[in-house]
């Protein structure tokens, strides 16, 4: 049944597979009258395109978008918009050694079980090469965001054993672009750079924590007792590829101290607004926004390509020695899950932010 | 904007204030010809009613429902059915001192700022009780899964400091429904029954995590790329009252270790079936059920109301010193958040077995 | 698969069976701060109410609702308002008789075949006191026109061959709720009475078609190319029970004359606004009302209950003679068709304004 | 919000304008396994692509389509089909006259108050080029139920004055292929050419009803209360372009007969199974379908675009005299929108046979 799109009222749906001839988005629910910023789309493109330097996947795609439809005049009309990008470096004879097994934690067990038929080359749909469509709809989703000055940031919060401190209000957010481990601590990018490395050195892969935080979101989103702002995240960042994990606040650590440890004491601001003192809900309560910062995290298993020997059982349940995967992979899919994380809070975001047009009467 | 219902075809729908005259459920989608087990219902609703010890809230509700609708001679016909509890021992006097302050770290603050109105008693609609609807619909879903032999447990993993050791199958989960923490491991619950009594003692609440586990699920459940059956589950939990985090298989502790150390390698059995070595996936891979055990935790914050006196500010602005909370609160929501972890898990997985339905052509 | 809810943001589900202990309705999506109207609704309800007169049904209901959530103070919350109408006058043991047969054009028979089961009493959930619970909900939604000055009235437009002329403006619209077959004619209102008692005089009942008309509704709502004003409109009509056709504008007529006759030229107004000299679109064009009069109607069988004697095939397939049919039944659904029309016109009014207030930015 | 997709669980997006680079749609939820037949497609694509005679636009499309997605050697594989077609013929200075009025009974004036922007290009968005797409999915829902034996035919059953007769059955509905009217009946389908060539001889345009008949469709189909097979259909039909009217089995003339003349009376087979004697309920009973043939009707307006001299009204609200209209159009729409209708239906009756598969329990 139907499950390739997210969001009621900004509704993205993705499709393609890693090796098809393209893969695309359409963007149905995006209002009229939007500036698309074309530069601005592909600059967000570029940060999740593979082959950017020795962390990431040696694929080499340009990672060009073409708008198919949904425009006039470089404004949004209202209707659906298409937006397509070729898969242009596509080796599916790489892929050919995958079609007589499984490949372990992989999806290869679980598409052919639910559809008894599968796409081996790449990965098919269950590529993380799909995440690049959602990109794309989260650039216009951000395009609308920026318009109310809410800004989305996402960054690498933890690589294996390196882990930055919680506190990211002492962290200049904007740095993290400047590394290629997407890690806003200078000092600390090296060191998780040095653990991808080690684990790629090894032929091992390696996973990590997305942290990621919304400012200056109007207090209100959210449409209980369901479709709460933080059960919509949770269910948008579990939708990318190898997120295993996700906490909102004070998260699991809540879980572990007393009431009077992570209550958030209210007071008045001199303008009458409210505010927190601590925010260890992480911006939700009851699941509705409440103007503090949102911040949360998302865990990613270590990617499982990786190029040590191992045996692995062929479909036909024979066991099979692998020197080498020949494949493309990221030895850590953290980086590049960046702006993935960014992507499906800024479509969350629209999305509850036109859904709560509707909750007063006029 | 509607955010009442969860699931595509078995879908729920609750309604109902905290001190309204009932809570209620419609489950549109029961497939028809389904003996409606009441005793098992009340069963369940049972698991999680108010009163029961020490260590749950003194409100006193028997929780005894009535059918409204969408049952003939004992059996479901299809049509939606309608299930009510009446709210019975409302001390709404209590909650007037609650008319004029927001309560921190409930949801009383972004109710107000969405709605511009709410009913302060006892959280109105945000009240944990809403939750007895859903493990009414949870049991409809178990009635459907036992004649599958799909099996829902769930229990107690974390409270405070109090852990249990991480492997569940070293644990014999049905002794959780022994003890008044929902524990399987004795030992274990009178400490954490201690912890709980410590923290009542201490005018104050504490938090803790709860493990849930899906035995006997067949392999193809799940809708990549959005209705990921992890990704369902996880929307399923944290929209649950109080929870702050999901994690499943490995989870957050797969972020900080290496591919080769987490993947899950096949093995094939006698049968010709597949099984996996390890099952640090969690039962999920690619968003879709592999037939292995699926488990996940969902982390609950400490309950926010305590008796512990504190300062607090009222919605004008001013400080008011509470040396008591009157209503009626849990020291720890834990215990209670066990049936209703499994009610939710339950609803996603009735529902994706029937959304898989349709995965394939005849 | 669910099936009983209709609309986006403003949802509206229906549940209860004929013979049950209730019928109700949960309206999700509402928004805050609508003061509720309880006269107003009852007013509603009494339009549709059975044992009115001589016309309708000699089942006695005096249909007062109860409202069980979603309202403080007299004025909606936000939360989902659960509505509910005790089922009185019961007589089901009128309806043993059917136990044995599918009544013909009836839904006795799809039912058995969809769902292997059924409440043969009174029709269970096919029958027309479901629509009491669309009233219901189509009276808050009317609440809600109200206050933006959008105004929606039906009436009976045809019985058998008495037909009205086409074009209501020359009506006194009003004048419908005068007479007991909800006809805004008051001489053609005394021919229909006398064809639907002609009809039960001869044991048979006859049908009829609702106009209903949509004053004052701004441009924009509809969303094409799927959720068109008109299709949603369509929609809503068949899935009243014994509808059997829906036209709007000059509909069928449409099509048998030249594009010459059926177009709508436009003027413009002192106010720089657009008029059109005619109406045949029906005030919505490629999907999107166009601030004209929006006008429809709806074609309603005879009903299939009635006294005459005849031969009938029980479900063993043996020919039973009836000479008369027990449970009670209306010779002629249409004026209590009615206000069903209204009620369904509303929610898919209410439904897009508020699915347009997402149209365009901010 | 959101509105250009249809369908539940065989869910359609289509997406494109007249005059921009494609159309297209997404199918999500096609089952895998579907061996994609390309010439069908294609077949059906040839049935609507306009140049085809002297009836139709002069637009010259070959309309030849490109999978993008969804597909591995030559199945579908459960994941989302994208397919594109080019257009081709594209005029858009032709319509640069259409950027300063809005054309009558055209979508341009509702489009431009909805979203305060519009591609005046061939109608952007509400061309009639946009069913292009709904073909394509159409065609795959026909593939799905070629499996089933569930076959859809329709026809121009009346254009202008020339009405065929009603029963279908005394039809051969093959024939409607042989001419370029759909008309299965030789001698009306000349008479049907006769209008259509009258009304553009006169510059004029002319409307007229296609029937459609699903045949061998299985009892059980449609979701009540709401989701009725003929609900569903029925909005189906009025999303089509120029749809102004729908009516089902006896239709707008069961609203002036007796309840026993339009009653269908059972009668059994040898086999066991049920049938009705007449089949005036045209195979749906309370929004289910009975296994009797369905049959039903939909009206079109005549085309709005003529070439007849005529004054209108510019955006600014004066008087323009046009002599000639210069976009490409069908004098008539009828022949082409038949096989949008068979489409329209297929996509519905595919939806509803998945639906199904959750009524029972196992």
């Amino acid at each position: 049944m139907a499950g390739n799109s997210f969001g009621q009222i900004f509704k993205v749906t993705t499709f393609g597979e890693s090796h098809g001839s393209y893969i695309g988005v359409v963007v149905d629910g995006c209002p009229a009258g939007l500036f698309l910023d074309l530069d601005f789309i592909q600059l967000e493109l570029d940060k999740r395109k593979p082959g950017q330097n020795r962390l990431s996947s040696s694929r080499n795609e340009d990672d060009k978008f073409e708008i198919i439809s949904g425009t006039f005049e470089g404004k949004t009309t209202g209707t659906p918009l298409c937006i397509m990008i070729k898969n242009k470096d596509v080796q599916s004879e790489d892929y050919l050694v995958y079609k007589d097994f499984y490949r372990p934690s992989h999806a290869d067990f679980t598409y052919q079980k639910k559809y008894g038929i599968r796409d081996h080359r790449g990965g098919g749909r269950a590529s993380a090469r799909e995440t690049a469509a959602r990109v794309v709809a989260g650039a216009i989703a951000k395009l609308i965001l920026k318009n109310l000055n809410i800004i989305i940031f996402a960054y690498s919060y933890r690589i294996g054993e390196v882990v930055l401190q919680d506190n990211y209000e002492l962290l200049d957010l904007s740095l993290a672009d400047k590394n290629e481990v997407k890690c806003p601590d200078a000092a600390m990018a090296i060191k998780m750079i040095a653990a991808i490395e080690t684990a790629k050195f090894e032929g091992d892969s390696i996973g990590g924590i997305v942290q990621c935080i919304i400012q200056n979101c109007p207090a209100g989103l959210g449409e209980p007792v369901f479709d709460k702002f933080d059960a919509d995240l949770a269910k948008a960042m579990l939708s990318i590829n190898a997120a295993k994990g996700f906490e909102i606040g004070s998260g699991f650590y809540s879980s572990t101290i007393k009431g009077s440890e992570n209550n958030d004491d209210l007071v008045k601001l001199k303008d009458g607004s409210f505010k927190t003192k601590t925010n260890n809900s992480g911006g939700v309560l009851g699941g509705i926004t409440n103007a503090q910062d949102i911040y949360f995290r998302v865990a990613f298993k270590p990617t499982p390509t990786f190029a040590k020997a191992r045996n692995l059982v062929d479909e036909k349940g024979e066991i099979v020695k692998y020197e080498d995967i020949k494949g493309r992979f990221d030895p850590c899919i953290v980086p590049r899950a960046v702006p993935v994380v960014e992507a499906m809070a800024a479509i969350v975001t629209v999305d509850h932010l036109f859904r709560n047009r509707c909750a007063n009467l006029y």
